[in-house]
């Protein structure tokens, strides 16, 4: 049996691996959050954020998890009584509208198969037949974190504007921000929330709003109470470059470096590495025998790609022999889902040798636990990779 | 002019200095937060904290700052139109007083002066006035940041209980913790408020709520919408090490270090330095001819000491020089003190002569600043610190 | 053509990997070298070394690279004019020998291929025919690094010992001490010299003399001038924990880890893992098509594989596609190798995926670079990584 | 008694505390040193050297304590039977007069009491009476640690000059390069020996040796077998940005980043904070009533200050109840002022406010171990800084 000895695979589909600049970066001695040296940083990442979510409008950064700023998004729009449309695209679909549910919104959930993204003509149907505008917002997850399957997010703001629609969009990009190609303002979304321990590589513990100006008026004449997640204040005060209440100053710290790593590299590398990557995956897992998730080719994650194990084989004892014997950590299937699916994350951190290194896990893994397949797939992923050497061609399909 | 070269002194109260040892436990790599290895993590912590909350009972952590924390007491406990008794200590019972309204609670506040605790009596008065029983809550901040005054504890308990009034007991103890002596358990509290950044030595980004029975209860019937911050998910899902989101795990590698390192000093050893190092404080103030905004001697904080500048000089013009000059970041005075005290933390990572280092630079800023002002300061703090060498002897007052 | 983002495969055969926990270890503040609780360090890291060495004698640390090692043993025990034998087994003895030179020895340097270890059986003839025992020393490297042979200690000792000959046996480890069994006791090895960043995965600065009693005998009677490299003060001083001049302190927290990590693993778990690694990737290499540079196998290297390039392809240049294209650095060919062969590293910090990963880099560089080979390296070694599970079995034939 | 808790105060003249901006650097994985990417790194170090001696000519850089570097400039220029004139300042030079006697060199030893430095008039007649120009070489301590004395270098090279003698000019720079003004081309020297643990603010582990034209010329005509320590080898293959043998990556890493904090403060601010550092503390003894060691006071070392003790107590175990009490580490009396001084260090990262903080655990630890003194020495300090708040005035004197 192998040890646990040297450097673990974590090829979970977030948190991703927090590259060793970014952990320094947080390990820097604390400063006064009410000083003018903070206030710099501050403005830094408030700038450097509008970078990331492509907007010029203000990005709301909270020290909380991915799921606080969901809420964040209900609780400055919405009131107990409204109406919301969503789509069960997985899990993570089923827990927003859990939330929504929680603060007494109605939502309106297209049912789907967990086999792919939101469909835009589905929800321009219902918003076609919305007459009365008793929708007020529509809700989409743009990287099925349970899944492995996108949304086109531009095609469903081409779907709000054909029914003429005036909900709020809605949008999570917790794990796809800074992953996939993403764009706040062109595709006229209101509310962006997203994370910072996916594709900005940063431990759990930031998430975030960025919110349109048609969100921020909702907010202002939205009566829900709510006071930690209030834009109102945080935007006022956000101005100077410093928070109405205690930020994560060491996270912020490495939030600033996690936005000098990205454009250093360069956002569409970043994209097109992650599509490279993904490709390379989706390659071995074809040549193991096994089937992807997600059906939809034009929209198959570039963050993470879900795999279906055979039948009557339990994904969660595989990723356990996986675990033990290789020291690779993978992702379990989640909500119905649930040991009939492992998760391959490829986010963030990752280049070339570490997917590969993580895919020869994968692939003696199946060998170990007694899974049925097809050894090869590793080496398909190798030939993806050599072929490629540039971005694959699925980016535009994507976004 | 000085430079900034060196070790800074950051005697603002809180976020305190954060120890080496704890910067390098938040720079461990991540790792998934739904294995095994993550959930002894998990229960390492979640048991940690009640030893140093002095608890049997749950203490929910969440990945958000202590504000978040003093809005999750409320949302569990408290419904729009519910009545909670509060004591107007300074700034941040301010601040917790205007969340609760947000969230359409009536707060009695009791008025203060800003230079002393909550009054104990005056909290009895009002129970025993209440026959109806309409006050759900008692609200009292342990330690008042802002003015450096600390409540009794056990003795509004003792109120409390001679009123025969049921209501909540909920204390904020988000700069007393791990700093000053304090039983959740043993003074009945129901919910206990506090954050990582003061006494605990962590980064800002993880905050609490100790909880009882009665507080667990009240959550159960309580119908106030909330999500982020209910106990009741939380709780059940705590058992087994895990959260129900997303946890801050690289704070929580923090916390288990932190607790390691109060447990090797010894509670009543840290609690002994902080009195020490506030007594050595409050000499050199009185050795500088200037006045300690507490007033009353036995509510005189061990984690800060507020300090009031001669009529007619800013405090904050001070500072800017002190900081400037000695690289010393001192606390500004907050709400209706504000530019009138500066405040001097002495809390968390602190020992003597981290203490007199800083001390020195308040003494050589009031001499930069043109404050009026005697020397000897410093060599008056010394003097104190000789002499004590033992814990100084208002603990039990105190608590 | 792929970034520099994510990790970097560094599979050069040392300076290795230096684990995160070892990193930690380097950067904690320094303490004074003269203090009880520097005492306390030394005795850890000078008893702890002799267990790596596996000796009850003293093991002498120089803050120092493997080269000043290599000094220290030769000026401590011979004089100008002494002769000492030595094997041609590649690039580092002949520089070993080199230093000797300087500092005028007459070396025997029997001849060699560099694609073996030293021969038992030619070091016997010469000790045989040496009836004057002019030879002083005789003196081996036990893993080659410029070739991946190794040479077998105990062997040699049987050989020295059946000629019945007085030399010195002077063994370099510095590329195999903590990655190949190694005793220096039971082999009655009389200086062993080593180095921290191979098989300790240290930053390179720490080098290593383990001394038997006839080698300080020996050092005591030399007279050779010394200082820096003298054992007898180093040894005496040793003795309280401290050392005759300024030791790199925070190289020797690294080295304290370091040894715990090893005995966290076990010495067995470390060597078994060396010799699996090897073995996959032999394996390799042998399914390219290419061909390993040593040729015995009961003599190829736990540590690294040295590959020889198919005529007139020139090493260097693959190892600089390799290194642009997929972010791996690998071994130059050294000496009267240079371009004809690349060194695959695999000690360390070093397990399954890494390995894995960096054998993929591997075979796509050798594509990427039209370097004739067949593929299926990687999937070859992942079978026999399968297949084995458990430690290679030419370990005893190593030692 | 005081605990451990808190940050230790580390005031042995070297190491000196590390900055965590270099313990971040050091903390970096490692890289190939035979890459391109080392190559620049070793270009930067090489070079940012060279600005720090101030020099034009190369600068050495040994992974070896200063110690080595000492033993270096003897091999490289000196022969058995050479003769060389030493100066005795301290216990420093008495060490590095040992080692050039372990080498065959006779030392002409000029005697001096330990107060004070070198004397341009003893040594300029030395030389004019050597008519023979049997002297090869003239070597003076700059800053001798053991006593806090500095040597005045321009003084002594134009002694030199003066008796026209062709000595080479060998200068200890351990504890005062970075520290105090030094000028390797203007003055003429020809080796200047350095080390990485005091002013540059590093651990120890990196030594140098600044190597004039005249030097070099000297080590290609020596024939002293030598091999580490051999300046041609180094500097040949030094241009490409390399080293002959492995180096010490991780501490060149903290080396550039070290030179980049020197310049950003700027070295005349270095230089003018160590002289304010060092009035203060002299400020400090006189008040205390004590004496400090150096008579001279143009002479008086800006990196450290040796306090006599009162008779009859002993240095030692004053300085362990100041640490055992106060946390703070006060370097030894050494050779033959042991137990009859103890060292105050106030160089590298030190500030006004780091050093007042010591201060005052000297004169809290004097109280506690019962040795007469007068009270006020920290008033004192801070009286002398604030005037000062300036470079104070005696730079020039002690270049």
């Amino acid at each position: 049996m192998a040890t646990q000895q040297g450097r673990h695979f974590l090829h979970i589909p977030g948190p991703s691996p927090i590259p060793d600049r970014i952990l320094r970066a947080i390990a820097m001695p604390i400063i006064d959050h009410r000083s003018a040296e903070f206030a710099t940083l501050g403005k830094q990442v408030l700038e450097g954020c509008k970078t990331i979510f492509k907007t010029s409008q203000p990005v709301v950064i909270y020290p909380a998890s991915g799921t606080g700023a969901w809420e964040a998004a209900i609780v400055n729009t919405l009131s107990p009584g409204d109406t919301v449309l969503m789509a069960e695209t997985g899990h993570f679909a089923t827990l927003w509208r859990q939330i929504a549910a929680r603060f007494g919104i109605t939502v309106d959930f297209i049912p789907g198969d967990w086999r792919r993204g939101a469909d835009p003509a589905a929800i321009e149907a219902r918003l076609v037949e919305d007459k009365a505008h008793t929708i007020k917002a529509v809700m989409v997850v743009h990287n099925e974190t349970s899944t492995g399957s996108t949304s086109r997010i531009a095609e469903i703001r081409k779907a709000i504007d054909a029914a003429g629609h005036p909900a709020l969009f809605m949008v999570d990009t917790i794990s796809s921000l800074a992953s996939v190609d993403y764009r706040h303002d062109e595709w006229q979304v209101d509310v962006t929330v997203s994370g910072s321990q996916k594709g900005l590589m940063l431990p759990p513990g930031l998430s975030f709003n960025a919110v349109s100006e048609k969100a921020m008026a909702a907010s202002r004449a939205n009566t829900l109470p709510r006071s930690y997640w209030d834009w109102q204040e945080m935007v006022k005060i956000n101005a100077g470059g410093f928070f109405p209440y205690t930020p994560a100053t060491n996270l912020l710290y490495g939030l600033k470096e996690a936005i000098a790593m990205l454009h250093e590299e360069g956002l569409p590398a970043v994209f097109a590495r992650h599509q490279r990557l993904a490709s390379a995956t989706r390659a071995a897992v074809k040549a193991w025998g096994l089937e992807v998730l997600c059906e939809n080719p034009a929209e198959q994650s570039p963050v993470l790609t879900a795999v279906m194990m055979p039948p009557s084989h339990d994904a969660d004892r595989y990723r356990k022999v996986a675990l033990e014997k290789y020291n690779i950590s993978l992702g379990s299937g989640l909500g119905k889902v649930a040991g009939k699916v492992f998760r391959i994350g490829h986010l963030g951190e990752c280049n070339e040798l570490m997917l590969l290194g993580a895919l020869s896990g994968v692939e003696m893994g199946l060998a170990a636990a007694g899974v049925p397949h097809r050894s090869g797939g590793v080496m398909a992923a190798m030939s993806d990779l050599s072929e490629s050497g540039r971005p694959a061609g699925n980016i535009a399909a994507v976004a």
